[in-house]
């Protein structure tokens, strides 16, 4: 199977929790995954469900609560899977092929256009028991503190799910053609930028009103031009801005008596 | 202020999380953090604090809650900082510099070796409101699902952190490569910026010349007024910059014989 509708994508990518203990952790999931656009949510035996806390924490995520599946072992969870990935905060004992966050994002994406992609979490006390793991391509390791590395298991799935959804838009945006960067960077500024020549005749306004304030030396202005360059550089303003700029000039000349008059 | 001992840098972000209703999300973002290695956690009036739920939910960040600052003010939360990154999930009517979870990451990083950075959180059910994001240098949008967008915000602090901390890595290994001045904080300033108390301080003083030279009408000077603070925001002048524009506001007001006259 070949997806070719990048929306796809992250419907072919699932959480699977093992063996959660707590129903709120589970409500924080489903709320984790819908924020990035997740919504295939597996439960291998969880100790509680479905339960009010959970539905509580889900808050507008309840629908995928309700679509859950639950089953009776990690192998059902992920037994039309092409690619297993496993949430892992320690090092084992046997060293095993290991990627982190951005990796993970980046290689379910990649993978879930051709074939059901599992993100599997363990339980809140004790992770993913040795025989879990050994059923994972890869053990995603989120790299946290190492004097306190315990993320909530929710916590890891948010990280997860965002870590797919930010590699999922780089990849719609490319497929696309349209974006040259990422789309939430793209948002519209609601006026067009003052052009280099706007910034140059507000430039001479201001320094014009410097001197006349006496603020700078107009025989010796260089050391402050060149700081007030900068800052006006640094500002950008659109063209609102700088008429408005334009305007206290104006109203400084007006009010100070200063126009023409030094 | 330039720290040159690269662990420094994430005792120089603090979260700030303003009118948090659930202490849960307090106790979570204190784990949140400490999973991250962040420790510096100022809350603004928070509806129940200290707490039990917050204690059990913290787990082993339980230090964290205990070292926490509560403050009356985000203006008293942040009034040292020099760049102060607020997470907003709404789009505003006036767009402000957005950057995403990556960027803000990098951003935050690189900045905390010269000054206190701030990573700003809102309520869990309206976010920051408008007045505080115009206080923000640039607020921080985390690509989310269009249909349901509305992170937990301790699963958003823990997103951030999570940047922060990967950005503050690789940071490492090059400063370890080099074995000298580390590249990604090259971008050095020969002076230090305003703190957010001194622009703030500015922008009063600004507001009461635009005032006086009847360019805003002080009755109704919303509109402008949330204008002339997001160009201050995008501005960001060193202290040398900034005394010579509040000389310049001082001329003006001299020159006009503006002072206490309308």
């Amino acid at each position: 199977m070949t997806i070719h509708d990048v929306s796809d994508v992250l419907n072919n990518i699932r959480v699977v929790m093992v063996n959660t203990t707590h129903p709120g952790n589970i409500g924080s999931a489903a709320r984790a995954m819908k924020t990035m656009g997740l919504s295939q949510l597996v439960l291998v035996k969880p100790k509680i469900f479905p339960s009010e806390e959970a539905d509580w924490l889900a808050s507008g995520a309840v629908d995928i609560l309700q679509q859950a599946r639950v089953v009776a072992s990690l192998e059902e969870a992920i037994a039309d899977c092409g690619l297993i990935l496993g949430a892992s905060a320690r090092q084992r004992r046997i060293p095993w092929p290991v990627i982190d966050g951005r990796q993970c994002g980046e290689l379910a994406v990649r993978e879930a256009s051709h074939h059901p992609v599992a993100l599997v979490f363990g339980r809140e006390a004790m992770g993913l028991r040795n025989e879990e793991l050994t059923q994972c391509h890869y053990h995603v390791a989120i790299p946290g503190n190492p004097e306190y590395s315990v993320l909530n298991v929710a916590m890891a799935i948010q990280l997860l799910c965002y870590e797919v959804r930010t590699h999922w838009l780089l990849q719609s945006a490319v497929a696309e053609d349209t974006a040259q960067s990422m789309p939430i960077v793209a948002r519209a500024w609601d006026e067009p930028l003052a052009t280099h020549q706007d910034m140059q005749n507000f430039q001479a306004h201001f320094v014009r009103v410097l001197e006349r304030l006496e603020v700078i030396d107009s025989k010796n202005p260089r050391q402050i031009l060149v700081r007030v360059k900068r800052l006006l550089a640094r500002v950008r303003p659109d063209k609102t801005e700088l008429n408005f700029l334009r305007g206290v000039l104006t109203a400084v000349e007006d009010k100070g008596k200063l126009s023409g008059a030094k």
